[in-house]
């Protein structure tokens, strides 16, 4: 495993050379879903090339990834989760605050992943049988400290939902912020500068975290208190295993929805 | 006014510097307006130093600034503008996305504005006579670009108001982001990050703001499109001046509301 953990971090970091290589370079923007569901040729040049590496260096794995429908079931054998960029309005509009991030799982157990914030040059890395470090420097993990205290992410979405009441949780805290990158959002509770982290997501945008977070006190759950399906767009939240209790009491379902 | 100019930076960096070296030490917290309105030791330390190097050099000179009161008007001499820790619930939880302004007037007329993202170490400069940079790199000014491809920041406050309905706004941008500090927001609106910045701030959160703006294309205005009174909080905006217009007919008053 430590051969493939260094092959993994070899692979990010030169996908994140390519990135920064072509930052001013013209980008062509495509539409996904909607309007500000954007894609770059840069994602998926990069997707395809870590997709090349892995499978020239392990043929026999899978892969499931954000762009190209690259699906294979992350509990079935040896399957890499790729985001190549994560944070792509960011990327387009900021050139800052996109993450590249890579997960790797054995019949649906975490091995490691990797979250690299490309623009401060932050690679956290481990999980499984690996610490968690930011760069070189190993991650203390949580500390306890109060809601209050502590500043909390929510993406926008929530604010407007017709089915759960997000702002008790909002008025419990010293704050929102909103960084537009799971990845970076991510980083943030993982590295103790926000308490949690709550938005609607796919497996790509919480693998990598789920992995490193086990290491760290921290745990990524759905917003009902369930372990995400790892298949579909869900309400996921991370936080402070022994935070969960008091937070999700917060998050309140609306009248009249089941 | 070269001299002023230099002078401002000099005592800039030794604040900076002063924060920087205090990072790892305790932090006494105190509250003023409310349980997420707080102020540290360092916040008051680093004015006092400001303003004594500031009154050492320029006995003349007038303050205004955030901390203890200080609230010489700004139309009246000339008068400095100091926020020595502009997004202190950042610099308290998260170490980050903090910074100091410092604004310089002469009978209300804004000769140069500073704002330094001290832990980034990028110090946005200029306004007046001098051309504006963010360290030693000339800004290039506001581009024209749609609001649909641009990211745009809009404080929390706004989400929940009575009187106005921003999310019409919200709807036609590419995002939202929440970064928690005036200072770091301005600074991504004038190096282009972000499209505009909507918060209900005082003057010592927009002032710099307002002097470097112009050079660059951008205004700050209240969302009335009023020139702020630079003495009270007020719900202040930062656009490109040609795109006000556009701006200002998405940010709908609600019924009923003078």
């Amino acid at each position: 495993m430590e051969i493939k953990f260094a092959f993994a971090k070899t692979i990010i970091y030169e996908a994140a050379a390519y990135i920064r290589e072509r930052l001013d370079e013209p980008i062509v923007i495509a539409t996904k879903s909607g309007p500000t569901d954007l894609v770059t040729q840069l994602d998926e040049e990069v997707q395809d090339q870590l997709v090349q590496k892995i499978l020239a260096s392990y043929p026999e794995d899978k892969i499931f990834a954000e762009e190209k429908g690259l699906r294979h079931p992350i509990f079935d054998g040896q399957v890499w989760v790729i985001d190549p960029i994560d944070g792509t309005n960011n990327f387009i509009a900021q050139q800052t605050d996109f993450a590249i991030m890579l997960a790797y799982f054995e019949n649906g157990v975490g091995q490691f992943g990797f979250i690299y914030d490309v623009m401060r040059d932050e690679l956290y890395h481990g999980g499984g049988q690996f610490d968690v470090y930011c760069n070189e420097q190993k991650l203390a993990g949580y500390r306890d400290r109060s809601l209050q205290q502590s500043l909390i992410s929510i993406s926008a979405g929530f604010f407007q939902s017709e089915s759960i009441d997000i702002l008790p949780l909002v008025h419990q805290s010293l704050g929102t912020r909103l960084y537009g990158s799971a990845g970076i959002s991510f980083a943030k509770v993982l590295s103790g500068r926000l308490l949690l982290y709550v938005s609607s997501i796919f497996p790509w945008d919480y693998a990598a975290a789920s992995i490193l977070a086990e290491k760290l006190g921290y745990q990524v759950l759905t917003i009902d208190g369930q372990i995400p399906d790892f298949q579909t767009r869900q309400d996921v939240m991370i936080a402070p295993i022994e935070k969960m209790g008091e937070i999700t009491s917060y998050i309140v379902k609306k009248e009249g929805v089941r």
